[in-house]
């Protein structure tokens, strides 16, 4: 809560239209301050709580999952037995979504499922708010003889939210447009059964997640009693957050970018891999890894399909790439690691230089980019109504920038910079800053990194061996993929391996994978989660993981 | 080696023909006998390797690495030093794909690269077989001044087999029909250069591995010297052994499979989901899993994302697949099955029915069986060539028998069977005979199966609840999917679990997704390397796992 909210103590205002507002109902639910809040806010949200909670109690006593059996319409609502939802019957009948619910069916009858988002009952009038996958449409019941009976209506607004109902209606255009829902029309509900009942109480309410940081400080400027779920709240409950709009766009954008990497590859001659995340060493040395034991030998967990998808080139499959889990044991807490996340992967033989990884990265991320833009609208509308964010600045043609330029432009902003280190976040930031200002674009590549600061099997330049044949990408000023050119020579490869301090024998089936000839080869990885969160210039990786894993947080 | 190769001790025939054959270089490489073979053989074969290997020796001490110097053509051949393959320029020079090489290139010059699969010199004559992802095209290399050397044939026969090779030359259109390579051109060689020598002797001859039974037994019966590469042997040289044209295709036909399942799913409103594969208790119960420490808290890697694509199912979004590794501890040591595999993974809502999950099995299956032969000949054809199989029969609606209707036929045809237990894997053939026999079909779905025979979340028949709504899906005999309806009803699912002995307190995370509203849903689960081993009806699961993982292999 903010201090403001104290001065401004203004009653949420009373609603008075016909049109439902769900901002009505916000203010239920349990308290998760980000901020502090005063005792007088939190007397407020108490009494709002005992309020809920007693409200909550006497619809669970009131026996709305039995409708009154002297109701001659009883047979048009209520609870439908677990028996019936057991597979008893396939009656034909048709299902319309809620999202395609349009004028083209005013006066028809559909019938839909879905979760019961908002209810306000009114007397003889009743409406509700159904939720589909994200989609909404408002639902009227309205006492009438021989169609809806006052107990019907009163079993629909005894419905806890949240709960999956069925709806049969009558679909109607009104006059003024519903603004509050996804569906410009309205059902005028016949039959209304609820197939599985949410708790009353729910440990975060779908409202209070999906408000948008504008919506709190607006409202506790107004001084109106609002709720901020922070991020564990969200986390330990994440099968209620997961079901806000934002959520439910954030999971469809990243299958779509999944799917978008898979069929750009595929046209260009890649094929899937599948490699093993059981190891017997540690799959690229240094980094922590998960330890296990494996039918009595000890086995690690891959920190990334490297090595193998290295020696599917040496195995003759040319151009590959793999989707697929990665796990680092690493103690990181910080916006942007994980524990376990989404591995983009890509190997290649390559004909002569480096560049034609880059190549792949470029074309790749741009066409992905202008595809989003293009063909995901719905979803980047939706993310960016709770996470407010300007669209991502990338050329047509992706910048590509040595490490060495790099340096010398934070150099010349008087930063402070080894060149022959590794960028830090905040060098990484800066520079990004500087880029910005000078190419205007937010996506770019920093190739021939020095050798030192990067994994045993890259490879040396030809010319200098203190840098590699290495590149970083880097979104909104942090770094997204790292790619290369591996040394495709065992001797070279033993002995950088052994300069880096590497066993050499717990690595030797792949070491000897380039004794049978090897092609060059280079490729590169991307978290998926990253690509998502920078895209959306999202201020957390836990926000585009489904179910997140760091060093404190193995569950849900 | 078969008895039979003793009483017909013929020689090898005597190569003729300007065509090149490869089956004259086959008898090199290691003894590897799946069968025991007689003492003479063993001489025979032991005077073949040590000859091999002071070929080798010789090969490597000709000086093969470095052109004479006084040729005057040295710069058209020798091997490339490391220096030039580490990105020293981009020439921009155009390189051709072998597989693309045909008679619209004749008379014109092409580059390039791909590895020596096989050799022949004859004076100052030269054939190479170059290989590039399968594809297969037979170099000449001819005396002639000022372009070929006779220094440069040497060059070129000394090459190891296996080495990758850049080759420029002259395209020209045999009048006989090359038989022995996938592409009927020929090319005069004017530039050859190794890119990456091959160890002179490898531990697997690709030709060996590549050796289909048929042709091992008829070598066997006509006394030739043949090897007959064991199981062991391929996986711990996986890399060699992953070059044969039938595990090219195999992998390939993999990928295009996976990319079947995507895209139909896609197609049908399906979002691709990752879930979390570290677990704080075990996924299922039952089966053992794979234990490890997580940052100090006890922790075991998925069985499946069962309970996270149910979650995700309770987090609203409707309908959801995944791709990716599934790990199980068992110590089964059968043909069919491996400690981590690909999961291929659906859930969605069901409305009435599970025989709405059916329907998506049976489309899915069949378009894919569809696609696959009519798409996918090139890699059938490979595979078959090595390991002959029939096209699988299945039917454009897959039959659907309920577990009663098996065991009554499984009855009839005077089998003693559990009517409520689970069918063993003998049965599973017997019916899968019996089904083939009476409905002329490999592909079947078997569904209402015990209820006590399936894990906890499966949802019991609404008539009975001895059954339950699930089924098995069976290709040529054996079980390839599972599936069912779920219990979404919380209270049911935590009875369901006790009684199946399952402490609910390590999933409490999962029964508590269901007390906020979930809709009835069901699935289903397949493993992808069991479906290109049924469909190409390979006999272990193997052969279609890139790198295996089984109780006694854990590399490369």
């Amino acid at each position: 809560m903010s201090e403001a909210s104290e001065q401004n103590p203004t009653p949420a205002p009373e609603d008075n239209s016909e049109q439902f507002s769900t901002m009505a109902l916000e203010a239920e639910g349990e308290s998760e301050g980000g901020k502090k809040m005063s005792k007088k806010e939190a007397a407020k949200l108490d009494r709002l709580r005992k309020k809920q909670e007693l409200k909550a109690a006497a619809t669970a006593n009131s026996g709305a999952a039995a409708p009154a059996s002297e109701d001659p319409l009883a047979a048009n609502y209520g609870d439908v037995p677990l028996n019936e939802l057991q597979s008893k019957a396939v009656t034909g009948r048709q299902w319309t979504e809620v999202g395609k619910l349009d004028s083209g069916f005013e006066a028809q009858t559909v019938l839909f499922r879905g979760r019961l988002q908002a209810k306000r009952g009114k007397g003889k009038l009743a409406f509700l708010v159904v939720r589909e996958r994200g989609f909404t449409v408002q639902c009227v019941l309205n006492v009438k003889p021989d169609v809806v009976s006052p107990q019907m209506v009163k079993y629909a607004t005894a419905l806890s939210t949240e709960s999956i109902i069925d709806i049969e209606g009558v679909v109607s255009v009104p006059k003024v447009p519903i603004e509050s829902t996804t569906q410009k029309v309205e059902v005028h509900v016949t039959k209304i059964y609820s197939i599985s009942n949410a708790e009353p109480v729910l440990p975060v309410n779908i409202d209070d997640a999906a408000r948008s940081e504008t919506e709190i400080v607006k409202a506790e400027q107004a001084g109106e009693p609002v709720i901020r779920v922070n991020q564990d709240t969200r986390l330990n409950n994440r099968v209620l957050d997961l079901r806000t709009p934002a959520n439910q766009a954030i999971f469809r954008l990243q299958s779509e970018v999944g799917m978008f990497f898979e069929q750009y590859l595929r046209a260009k001659d890649f094929i899937a891999l599948h490699t093993p995340k059981l190891m017997p060493g540690s799959s690229e040395g240094g980094s922590a890894v998960f330890k296990l034991d494996y039918m009595g030998t000890p086995a690690c967990l891959a920190q990334s399909p490297q090595l193998h998808k290295q020696m599917a080139i040496c195995a003759d499959f040319g151009r590959v790439y793999e989707i697929g889990p990665v796990f680092r044991a690493e103690r990181s807490f910080t916006h942007r690691h994980l524990c376990e996340f989404v591995g983009l992967d890509v190997e290649m033989e390559i004909k002569e230089h480096y560049s034609e990884v880059m190549d792949i990265v470029d074309e790749l991320f741009v066409s992905m980019f202008d595809s989003i833009n293009k063909n995901s609208q719905k979803q980047l509308e939706a993310i960016n109504r709770q996470y407010p964010f300007k669209p991502l600045k990338y050329l047509p043609r992706t910048l590509r920038l040595t490490f060495e330029e790099g340096i010398k432009m934070l150099e010349e902003a008087g930063v402070n910079v080894d060149p022959l280190g590794d960028l830090n976040t905040e060098n990484e930031r800066k520079l990004g800053e500087l880029v910005k200002e000078k190419y205007d674009t937010e996506f770019y590549i920093l190739h021939r990194y020095p050798l030192a600061v990067r994994p045993f099997y890259t490879m040396p330049c030809y010319d200098n061996p203190t840098y590699s044949n290495s590149f970083d990408v880097f979104i909104r000023g942090e770094e997204i993929i790292s790619g290369a050119q591996r040394v495709h020579e065992p001797q070279l490869l033993e002995k950088r391996a052994r300069e880096l301090g590497i066993d050499v024998k717990t690595i030797s089936t792949y070491i000897d994978a380039f004794r049978y000839g090897a092609p060059p080869h280079g490729g590169f990885g991307v978290g998926l989660e990253r690509v998502v969160m920078l895209f959306c210039a999202l201020n957390n990786i836990r926000k585009t993981s489904l179910f997140p894993r760091d060093p404190n947080r193995l569950a849900p």
